[in-house]
């Protein structure tokens, strides 16, 4: 369907003027956080603040809201596969970007800019009960529109706040999958533990590691992956990150003067998230169905290329190799059976961002119980910190030393984002069942990582993942047509069993 | 006047958000030229298209002339000075944006950007014949447009293109002010010729000149001159620029392998523009009133810093002393005198960019002669090429072996930007002037730069033009309350004359 002057036409040029204005909001989010000098951050609020409004002032404008019933009504027989699947998204897009009343997303903003502030003190103070109060505002704030929101797409509240992340994702399967893995993984923890306790440790690369070298191996790293620096840059940030638009799709990484596995596995992470991205289908850039389908499925092309792919037996000696030659290294702590078991020390740890791969769902699993106690209400927000400790205690078998080690570790309720968490372990586990499948239907992948060639996995992901863009309505439908299954913990678990324990 | 329901109240802040709107184009702008992957321009184009169209279409909005009106005709008795001014340059600002009828724009946008195609193509080649017919499309649209915005404004059609980018500037002005410097400069220039003949030449520097060192002089220069880091950056590109927002004003520069006074004379020029911009009255950030007021009077800030600071026999033993840190130097190459007479070397050459501060104007003037006579349709633009190396024998007395180091040289017709060049002139001889009469009424000026220090000079400028913004309606009343005289090219005339000739 191409006739401009059909309401699908308009809505198509409509919503790739959207997206262009929002390329424009996710280029300065990249600026600001590599180039911006810091004086420029009040105009940049101001700036940012502005591509918002504009963007929420189309979306709101009732020709839109016509043409979309229009087309809906009058056109759905004429669509192709793609264009229904497009018209589907616009739909999507614009019920969760008008549910809002205006007054209450413009108090929400306020709130949420005074509650990053003081979440900020409370992190560096170590002062929980600084923040309870603007967290409560946030909080509240963002289950009214929840509420709301829930009402208009025909979910509960907080299915609504994740459907905004990864649509489809409901409650009652996060509670499977999640109780799946919480009865899973503290036996398995135990067992690696203890196993571990019975070998030697690893011994810990001797530095120097300078900036440049880091650099060069990052550089190598990517393009090893298959990212192409024609449409794409890494830059430093002290929190890694994708970002971009069609066509120009940039990474950060970060760097450690004592320990260069954390950078490499910043950068692979990151150009996992960044060949998704470049591999969307160039000829529906811009409109909604061209996009990534959910930030749960978005991780999981990160965690393959870092998890997966990077960490696998097949592929570690080539990074051992990599990293001998990069920094000259000679000796016992350089042979590919330390750096090995270097890369898969498992520990329990406070913080998340730094937990391996077995902890890191105990940690996401806790913050979704706190989520949902605060949101059916079982919590209140000056109990998170005790709830946060014994949480802690039960599923990662430790407490946290004081709050900035725990609940005041993330920014993310600060700024409002309930309902994002459990999207990295939905990753994480997608990741170890799309592997699965693609090793088993290629075993050519595999043996290609051994010589460091991701072209084959690549060609998988492509095929499977990235040139799908949003046409099936869920991640879980690409995961269906992609390995013959819902998703299920059934591969991360013999993942991590097979990694961790030889069986 | 703050009431934010008065029809000013109401402009103030669709003019705040059109302004930030603005900044979004500037930071993209400058990201474009510096950090943008090369396979992101396609995306880029079409997200600097979206954000034209939003600041047209609000700039259109029926309701923006209706406050407009209502503000001129109830509020403004109201009003303060400011306030006065700021609703003058809304109206201006309205004027030149909205007179051109959207087709027409669209068609001139297009015909531009297939103009600049050809010309990059031609001026590779050498081919003006390839780029005639598509320039011959931009001039008829952009020449009707002006005709078009002439009458809106009351003014004739070369005005209107002059007024857009210095407001005020007329071909009466113009014309009496280059026909002054046409016959001024030949007759100095050949004096100085005969004089610089009569001397040994000066020794060029002998290399290396590692650009890390080169960048780290910039660095020391820019900050020397008052530039805040927190506030800007440096970065390097083919063609420097200065570019940004409020409180976020970014600076490129480029060097050279064999000549580090290229880049510390382009550091310092590019640092004039930012200063000017830095200095604009914070409180009127993102308003009319508070933006720089003409291109002219901006290039006069760069120029100022540039020829009329930099190249001071005050400052030069600094910047002498610099080079020699910097880079090592020793002998007589480096000695105070020799690095004085290259950085006053005069010589004739073809391209504009790369002229000295004596033969600049003759290459502006052989523009402006060329853009008034395909205005008033006594040259056609067939005969571009026999005219300009007329010209330039005329001007100059050199012809340009090839159209590429002639009529090709510049991209300014292929983008439309018609009226544009006197700018460059205008620039030059206010600087002359503002520097005359800074350093009468404050001899402190000369010698602060004596000792390397811009603080006088800047809090002379920063008084006099930077915080005036748009508060006067041209930058001739800013040049009369600042110098006690319209502009003229007195002072131009007598710095030239002082500096090459010792009279």
């Amino acid at each position: 369907m191409n006739r401009l002057n059909s309401a699908y036409g308009q809505l198509a040029t409509t919503f790739a003027h959207l997206g262009h204005l929002g390329a424009a909001e996710s280029t300065l989010f990249w600026d600001g956080r590599t180039k911006m000098p810091p004086g420029g951050s009040a105009s940049r609020g101001k700036v940012m603040a502005a591509l918002t409004s504009v963007i929420a002032e189309k979306m709101a404008d009732p020709s839109l809201a016509d043409l979309l019933d229009r087309a809906e009504t009058e056109e759905a027989q004429q669509l192709n596969e793609w264009e229904a699947a497009n018209l589907r998204e616009m739909r999507r897009r614009w019920r969760h970007e008008t549910a809002i009343p205006p007054p209450l997303a413009a108090e929400l903003a306020e709130r949420v800019a005074l509650s990053q502030k003081a979440w900020e003190r409370a992190r560096r103070d170590s002062d929980f009960a600084a923040f309870a109060e603007p967290l409560g505002a946030v909080l509240s704030l963002q289950l009214e529109a929840a509420r709301i929101k829930g009402d208009a797409l025909g979910m509960a509240p907080y299915d609504a706040m994740m459907d905004a992340h990864e649509p489809g994702l409901t409650t009652e399967f996060v509670d499977q999958l999640f109780g799946d893995l919480a009865q899973f993984l503290p036996e398995l923890l135990e067992r690696i533990m203890a196993r571990q306790a019975a070998e030697t440790a690893p011994l810990p690369l001797p530095g120097p590691f300078p900036e440049a070298a880091q650099f060069a191996l990052s550089e190598k790293l990517a393009a090893m992956i298959g990212y192409d620096f024609e449409h794409g840059r890494i830059d430093l940030t002290a929190h890694p990150f994708a970002s971009g638009a069609p066509g120009d799709v940039r990474i950060t990484t970060r760097f450690y003067d004592d320990d260069p596995v954390a950078g490499v596995m910043a950068t692979m992470h990151e150009t996992g998230h960044a060949m998704y991205e470049l591999g969307l289908p160039g000829e529906w850039a811009f409109q909604p169905a061209g996009y990534a389908r959910g930030m749960g499925l978005h991780e999981s092309q990160s965690l393959l290329t870092e998890m997966q792919a990077g960490r696998n037996a097949a592929f570690l000696p080539v990074l051992a190799r990599l990293l001998r030659e990069t920094f000259g290294g000679e000796g016992e702590a350089w042979s590919d059976d330390n750096i090995r078991r270097l890369y898969r020390r498992v520990q329990p740890s406070h913080i998340r961002v730094d937990a391996d791969e077995v902890t890191y769902p105990l940690h996401v699993i806790l913050r979704y119980r706190i989520e949902r106690a605060l949101t059916d209400g079982s919590l209140e927000v000056a109990g998170i910190p005790s709830a946060w400790n014994e949480l802690s205690r039960e599923l990662l078998g430790i407490v946290p030393p004081n709050d900035a080690l725990g609940c005041l570790q993330d920014i993310h309720w600060a700024m409002g984002a309930f309902g994002y968490f459990p999207s990295y372990t939905y990753g994480a586990v997608a990741a170890a069942q799309l592997f699965a499948a693609a090793t088993r239907q290629d075993p050519e992948i595999l043996s290609a990582l051994g010589r460091g060639e991701f072209a084959p996995l690549l060609a998988w992901t492509r095929k499977h993942v990235h040139t799908r863009a949003s046409l099936p309505p869920t991640s879980d439908a690409i995961l269906r047509a992609a390995t013959g299954a819902s998703l299920s913990a059934d591969a991360f678990k013999a993942h991590l069993t097979a990694r961790y324990l030889d069986e």
